[in-house]
């Protein structure tokens, strides 16, 4: 599908309205997520009610207004359905020696665990003890009711990619003490603020293949994930297919696609989140998605 | 929370409109589910936007209306959050000779798998394989913002009861060959029609403690599910306070609390929901939710 915009951000603009807008990038490759306050990133101010629209009524306006703070580019709320992928990089289940799964591994998180670029990050309290820990993802937006999908019209569906991050508590996931028998998922990564994304929306005409993109993740400047999406065992256009079967993906709705290697659990000893921490997630032609992190 | 209506039905009136009423019973015991067509149940209209509404906004007025059929109560696209609990009644637990959970196992259902009361079960494709089963729950509506919420406060924040069924794949679920490695909730019970609920609201100042009700599910008439849900390992409170840790359980969302043995995966030979099967859960003071079975 083709938008009207390319890339997309919503933000509080300096005279305090919420607004959505094309940003005035000084090049192609310019990075919004880096930005610091003292940056004057404009953009041109986006007008419609349905920012997946095709048929004009959603467009781009001359109205160029400079932008306060970015937020995070989706409505928390109006967010249908946040689904994630487990295990879904070869090169890391390989290094962990695990038997790569015959099928997508899926868990759905509440949508409100999305947060905005530039948010803290908030452990809640049963997270607090050595268990937090960041998944770096490449994050696709449905733009269409998908549903009963082949793979080859797969992508067709995707109106634009960003980057999220996938928060997770890895004893209450996965450890017996805490989790019981089998692991968990919807509970340990669904906290509030447990799924920043951002810092935009790149719309899926300027993508061709997200086989091409990399995934790098930084905590405090230290290089942690480094990886390219073609390493997905199930790629962007195989979980649409196998995730539309007898459901309606809805627009709007939002696939987190997995996470290579390289997350604190599996550092030797492991690493977890702490306050005062900054994780960056970069996607190449997306941009870097930074938070903080704070203890409730 | 005290709300204007002691039950909710939503509704297709006999002049096409729809909308929410209070229905006029002929007695408190009266099953708003087992209604036929020829019956004619009537309804007081509710009118305002927010049927959690407390401040007086929302109300039962007089006018009274012919419902032509019955729809789920709660619009399913509307639904923030379908929070399910697995393996929680008791007896259940003892007689299947597995561990009590040390936790909730929570997973979480897309809104599109909610139906309507009345509505067929649409079985897909890949789950026609002698997979397809039942499960009935006691719904719990939550109808104010709910996060970090001690036991003792929990049932304050639920504003309505009702019954759900939480279809399920069983292959998808927990087979090897089918699911990989670990379980799969949120894929194999989140098709399209697999969350059926109806069939009405009861508010919560009706039910004075959910312990006191009874569940059954019948197929095709015949008993399969017969249990008190003060069995529940862990009760409505625990979870309301368990689930509301750094989460926000949004108004309008539910949690599906769990289902007694009787499910078909549990009989010698198993037996699965196949086209034309009726598929009735009972709750004493709420009524029954039906539902036909069709494959895709």
């Amino acid at each position: 599908m083709t938008l009207p915009w390319n890339r997309l951000v919503r933000f509080e603009s300096v005279d305090s309205r919420i607004l959505y807008g094309e940003p005035i990038l000084p090049h192609d490759d310019f990075d919004i997520g880096l930005l610091t306050e003292a940056d004057k990133l404009q953009a041109k101010v986006v007008v419609g009610s349905d920012i997946f629209d095709t048929t004009g009524a959603t467009r781009v306006t001359e109205e160029i207004v400079a932008i306060k703070k970015l937020l995070c580019p989706l409505v928390a709320s109006e967010i249908p359905c946040v689904r994630c992928v487990g295990l879904n990089y070869a090169k890391h289940i390989q290094q962990a020696k695990r038997t790569p799964p015959p099928f997508p591994f899926i868990f759905i998180k509440p949508n409100t665990s999305v947060t905005d670029h530039g948010a803290n990050i908030v452990i809640p309290k049963i997270a607090q003890n050595d268990q937090a820990d960041y998944e770096g993802e490449l994050t696709l937006v449905i733009g269409k009711d998908a549903k009963d999908v082949p793979v080859e019209k797969a992508l067709d569906f995707v109106a634009a990619y960003t980057v999220g991050n996938d928060i997770s508590s890895r004893k209450l996931q996965r450890s017996p003490e805490y989790a019981g028998r089998v692991p968990q998922w919807g509970f340990s990564k669904g906290f509030d603020t447990f799924a920043p994304l951002g810092p935009c929306l790149v719309a899926s005409h300027l993508i061709k293949d997200p086989k091409d993109l990399w995934l790098k993740t930084k905590v405090n400047g230290e290089l942690r994930q480094d990886e390219s999406v073609s390493d997905l065992l199930f790629d962007c256009s195989y979980l649409i297919s196998y995730l539309s079967q007898g459901t309606t993906l809805q627009k709007g709705s939002i696939i987190m696609t997995g996470t290579p290697g390289g997350v604190g659990a599996d550092m030797d000893p492991p690493r977890w989140l702490v306050p005062g921490d900054q994780v960056e997630v970069s996607i190449t032609k997306i941009g870097t998605l930074r938070n903080g992190v704070e203890f409730a």
